[in-house]
């Protein structure tokens, strides 16, 4: 996963050696910023639109006014793929901070948000989205504003880590039983032919990709509802999956050691996946 | 608030002009670190082997493995106190982050945690400490580990904030109406001669200066239960305080507008500060 060589800086584009924040910088000190992953097939971003947008959103939420709007931030990211000549699987990230400034947590005065943002080179994860993916099931310990992209990830890092020592890709979180979404990604249980997932509220990130999970069932007449699902409902499910826009749409096989259903991906998953890998331009044929 | 010229970065004592990090660093992307605030008065450290005990349990609760032991943390950081000369009150700011890695959220194999630590000024709050703190009440939305001093401070950030927005210092935060702590800070209430306070679960951070206020209210023959109370008992209370290394104790004299008992300091938060201040080596004659 190498970083491709001219990254944006406080909208100038410069090597990537060339990046520095002094020390007394907010996103350092206090995660006191926001940020998206976005990506790309071929060259071409996916999802761009809803990317900034959200990013808006996740700025206007923790105040800070960025110097950009969200078509310049979109213009920014073009010209960056660009300048890379960028033509592999990658992805974008974007960061923005409140800036640099002496340590004190309130918002400093007369400072100017830090931006950046850079492309790395990343493959579609094609054994998982095949085979499936195992889980494993964890508490949500998170802060109630998940529905802000922040820097605050640590107990998501914390998580994801803990699924990985127990040899599982994701860690599905829950709030007094109450699955809310993964570390890193947003999770589906589908029971009779309906897809059911967490409402959009504050406790879970706003997808990018979820919503196009949502758009994808309704165009392919399989029913959605946004009501949450239990750990407890796991073990009676059709299928799961989970979406993100490194994961795209993955089957979970396993949750807890236990086979989800009989253990293999599932038809309602297998249609998604087809309708996603449609609209980002590769035949599944 | 200036920084002193020298820093320590990996152990070394170098020119703060010359610190730096990657932008792939797990602090930044991901607050995946923690960090202390150590008091300076007059070029000797308060509390030095507090804050150092402290950082190794939190650096242990996010399973990061430092290379220095917690005496080579405080001989690194008596060593930046001399290579600075500091004699003014001041403070130390120490940062342990995960380290410099290509970005995903499970930890980076082989890869080297980074520490820095700063001096930069700090005058004693002399105005508050006599004067007493406004504070406003707010819910309190972080995450369930706040034992942990991590790097994930944004709603720390955005309470201090709103509590700033407000004309106050403070923003006192519960759960459900059960007072947690404030923003940066410990919270107690005095009633009846007896000190209340969140106990020292997963829900606060455990002040250093905390430690120190039980321990000279014991010292004084002044009752403490580290019983939490409610954001309804506050209109009842004879005194409220808050305590933390760089706000010492202060009075908290009006809460959401309203004053507390008779507005002003009271007696047992003025025998806590006198304890402190001879502590200190401040004759308060």
């Amino acid at each position: 996963m190498s970083v491709y060589p001219i990254i944006m800086s406080q909208g100038k584009f410069i090597h990537k050696d060339s990046l520095y924040f002094p020390f007394e910088e907010r996103g350092s000190q206090f995660g006191d910023g926001v940020y998206e992953v976005i990506r790309i097939y071929g060259g071409a971003p996916y999802l761009m639109d809803e990317h900034a947008a959200r990013l808006m959103r996740s700025l206007a939420a923790i105040r800070i006014k960025l110097d950009y709007s969200e078509t310049e931030v979109k213009n920014l990211l073009h010209t960056l793929i660009e300048k890379n000549d960028t033509t592999e699987d990658s992805f974008i990230y974007l960061q923005v901070t409140r800036g640099s400034a002496p340590r004190v947590h309130t918002f400093p005065e007369n400072t100017e948000p830090n931006i950046y943002a850079y492309i790395a080179d990343k493959a579609r994860p094609l054994n998982l989205l095949t085979n499936g993916a195992h889980a494993i099931t964890l508490p949500d310990e998170r802060w109630d504003n998940c529905y802000i992209k922040s820097l605050n990830l640590l107990p998501n890092v914390l998580a994801k880590q803990k699924a990985f020592d127990h040899d599982c890709y994701e860690a599905i979180l829950h709030r007094d039983e109450t699955v809310t979404e993964c570390s890193s990604s947003n999770i589906y249980m589908v029971k009779d032919n309906t897809i059911y997932t967490h409402p959009a509220t504050n406790r879970i990130l706003h997808g990018c990709v979820r919503s196009a999970v949502l758009r994808f069932a309704k165009e392919q007449g399989i029913h959605v509802t946004e009501i949450a699902f239990s750990t407890g409902d796991i073990q009676e499910a059709d299928e799961m999956f989970l979406s993100s826009s490194t994961s795209e749409i993955i089957p979970v096989v396993k949750v807890d050691n236990q086979p989800v259903a009989d253990g293999k991906p599932g038809p309602v998953t297998s249609k998604l996946q087809q309708a996603y890998e449609k609209e980002i331009g590769i035949s599944s044929e």
